[in-house]
C-alpha cells in the first residue's frame, strides 16, 4: 500500500479508529454515515478520512471536493426527505476530526426553530415525515448509496 | 440602476430589510457582519446578499467564492483571536436567509465542548481571551475588512 494513499490517522482519535455511524458511501478522501440519531432520522455526516482539525486547513481542491458533497446531501435531504429546512454544520469541539452535520429539520420537529442542540419541546417525539424517514430507510438509503457514487466515485 | 446588479430581496426577510449586524465588508455577492453577541465576542456572520433559502440553491461559483469566504473567516479567528476552535454552521430555521456563523470558541467558554446553542455553564462569563476580543476590536476590526478588501475585492 502506498504511503501517500493512507488517510492520516492519530491513535485517540475516534474519527480515525472507527467509521462513526452507518457507512453510506466511501471513496478515498471522504465517507457518508447514517448518524443513526433516534431524535433526527435522516442525520447525515460526512466525515473527512484523514485527521484534519478545521475545514479552512483543507487544501482548497479538497474544500471544493468536501462541500460539493455537503450540498449534494444538503438536496438529497431537501428533496428525498421533503424537510422543510436544511441546517449544516462543522464543530468539532468534541471530536475535532472534520466531520460535516446535515440534518433534515420539520417545522413541527422537537426543536424548531431553534438548533437541534438547544433544549428539546417537552412532549414532542418523532413527527410523521420522520417516522416516515425510518420507515423508509431500505428505500433512501442504497439510492443515496447509488447517487454519491455516480456523483463522487467509488 | 440594472436589474441584474440588484440583490434578490424579500420584503418580509430581515437580512434583506437590514444588515444584520454591524457591517466589516461588503461586496456585491456577499457582507461580513460582527454579530454583536454578548456571549461570543468575535462571532463572525457572512450573509450573502441575494434572498437565497439554502446553501445548495447557490450556483457552484458562488458556493465556491462563499465559502471561500468563510474558510478565511476561520482562519481569521483562529490566528488573530487564538481560538481553541472555530465553529461553523448556516440553519436559517429562524431567518431563512443563506447566512454563515463563523463562531470562535475556547476551551473555557460557557458553552465548551457543546455547541453555543446548547445550555450555559452555570456562572461562567466572558473568559480572558474572549474579553481580549471586545478590548481589541478597534485593531482588528479595521484588520479584518482591509483582509476580506485584499481578498475579495470592493
Amino acid at each position: 500500500m502506498s504511503q501517500a494513499a493512507a488517510p492520516l490517522q492519530q491513535a485517540n482519535c475516534p474519527l480515525c479508529q472507527s467509521l462513526g455511524g452507518d457507512l453510506v458511501y466511501r471513496n478515498s478522501r471522504f465517507r457518508v454515515i447514517d448518524a443513526l440519531d433516534a431524535d433526527y432520522p435522516g442525520f447525515l455526516r460526512l466525515v473527512w478520512n484523514d485527521h484534519v482539525r478545521e475545514f479552512s486547513q483543507l487544501q482548497r481542491d479538497d474544500r471544493l471536493l468536501c462541500m460539493d458533497a455537503v450540498a449534494h446531501l444538503e438536496q438529497f435531504v431537501l428533496n428525498t426527505f421533503k424537510a422543510d429546512k436544511a441546517n449544516l454544520a462543522t464543530l468539532g469541539n468534541v471530536v475535532p476530526h472534520l466531520h460535516w452535520h446535515v440534518i433534515p429539520r420539520f417545522v413541527d420537529d422537537k426543536h424548531f426553530p431553534a438548533p437541534v442542540w438547544a433544549a428539546a419541546k417537552p412532549g414532542v417525539g418523532l413527527v410523521p415525515k420522520q417516522q416516515a424517514i425510518l420507515d423508509t430507510r431500505s428505500t433512501w438509503l442504497p439510492a443515496l448509496r447509488a447517487d454519491l457514487v455516480r456523483a463522487f466515485g467509488t
